[in-house]
């Protein structure tokens, strides 16, 4: 059977800040830039879901789209459209929500509902028109 | 002398909430919906400006482009970028940063700064990649 | 009161084909091109309605965009989405669906649905991405 | 050399229906949801072919992008653009035509017309905004 | 007749410079800052041209696209596709190609060709990104 | 540590012309077609970094997107913008600037720049909205 990746983007809008409480404000902008600011920004996120897995024969799915936009709806969107990302999910207390940090945990909110026999390949989460990140599920000693 | 509308867009990351100080959270919820979130969310905002005046015989410019953008930067996006709508704005204070009263205050803002002989045409904001408000500096009476 | 346009973008996937029942084939694919297929070919459409009023002193807001969307949802592209535009849609019976017959029909679905005090200013249909039509409620005498 | 990969895009507007006829009618609504509409819909297809192999050191090309442009246009456009998928496309019979069936589909058209030196890297097509499919000419055992 | 707008869009990709050639470099690199850069640059422009009229009650058009796509491709596209705007293009000898002045003139060189009953409403020219022009056939005194 | 991939759109409008001086004009269109024209043409060039490693764990970042950023403008994007690509660009001397060629090096003048730990992964140029190339760091032998 030809495997195939299939595609699902979702979107959502958040606040959030990037810094580190035991660092000062100035460490805090000289790291972050103004991306620290206290009082918050936010962003129209773009998240693009990408599983790949064989064709089923039957009806010519990878799976059922319908099924990957709800697993993405209920297990990421519904968390943090229209909340901040700091402050207001469960899955995010503890990490800075940096694009980079965003999307891994995108990643292992999904990966564990995914039906068997599919994969997940790949988060996208644009940030801005110009910034985007990309994990691809792998990893490797730190620098 | 042919009259030219020229446009010019820009961008800015920002908070925000929609909310009434003098209304319960229960109507701030009722009227705004997830926009009334207390902990704010953020957009990703197009800011899309039109002036419109005679073509310079010259040098072939309605006006300098480079004159816009820096207007428009300097007078907008240096006070709204990576802020929070609500509370870090002089010029919004007072003001629900609905996408409505937004492109109202930035016309107030770009207006008095375009050199002689050219008018400010259209004020477009685009909120959401399905939303978007344009102001033409026209009044009526309220509803 | 200042009056502001709001603009609300939505999307639907059709079936549909260009074709007058009382010419040859030859004549419609004369006059249609490749549109005149028997066998109906498709798009994905968006649609583009903004509206235009005053903006309410209390609320920020032209009207709430949460019922301009339900209105277009409701009114327009639970018909139209997924369906065959020449032979499934009660309100299209009998017009050929070109985008501008489409652009002036989905007018008057809108427009007796909006609360007082705003007006429909425009509804923009495109295609493809080279292709749209808008339509102002504007009549003239025909050619 | 250089091993580099040019891409292309090209476009179609096609009907087509999701639906396996030894099924009843409520069982291919229970699995395609209204992709089983039995008049049809249809979409902006969006088709994008990557082509990968070393640059030519005398051109600076992989390939001619013309040549790479007519081999979508004639292998793949001219055969499904304002058609049926269903009905009308020899290379299509018996397939469902699912995002997934219509990549690999594809990928069958256009990698044994591409010139001695290139390999076909990636088909990707795009059925809306927020769906595609990519198929990068692998296989594997079914579910 | 509802009286409706068609907007089609073609691309061209041109090199051009912006100088006056009685003007020393350096008034013309002040003026036009990067633009008047000797050795040329280039864009890929977009063109967007909107026709308006009554839709025709047998065909359901203002006019056929198909005739409008090829007023643009023979009366603009062909000539300054691939060329150099300042030397190659016999209509806009003695013009300084800035975006404005391209407006006007594709203005003129397509509001004759249109057919009878039919008026050409806007030719937007989109440079970059962030910056386009709008022509409506408008005049007035210049400043 | 997770591995994740950061990805940078820059953008740059460029003139160039694709031609081989020892060859003759006949063979220079024959091969090249339009690109070869004398006088130039000109593109709006985008330009898309990937660079991929380790995600901090102090700063959640693989690395910082301001210091990217600089890399390309520094780098790419202040030699080639508004330039002429055949005539006006040291690194670029002696290369026909096909997309293909143009990648190469530009992967050439960014790989260097990165800072420890990081890897580039990809350098995406898109020449027009059609027509892409991308360059992984990967060689092989010649046809």
């Amino acid at each position: 059977m030809p495997t195939v990746t299939i595609t699902r983007r979702a979107h959502f809008s958040s606040a959030h800040r990037l810094h580190r409480s035991e660092w000062s404000e100035e460490k805090n902008f000289e790291v972050f830039g103004d991306c620290a600011n206290p009082n918050w920004h936010g962003h129209n996120y773009e998240l693009i879901v990408s599983v790949e897995g064989p064709v089923d024969a039957e009806t010519g799915f990878v799976m059922d789209l319908k099924r990957l936009k709800d697993i993405i709806q209920d297990g990421v969107v519904a968390d943090v459209d229209h909340r901040n990302l700091n402050t207001e999910v469960p899955w995010l207390v503890g990490i800075i929500p940096s694009t980079e940090n965003l999307a891994v945990a995108v990643w292992n909110r999904i990966a564990p509902e995914l039906p068997h026999g599919v994969r997940l390949a790949s988060v996208v989460i644009r940030e801005t028109r110009n910034n985007s990140v990309e994990y691809r599920g792998e990893k490797e000693e730190s620098r």
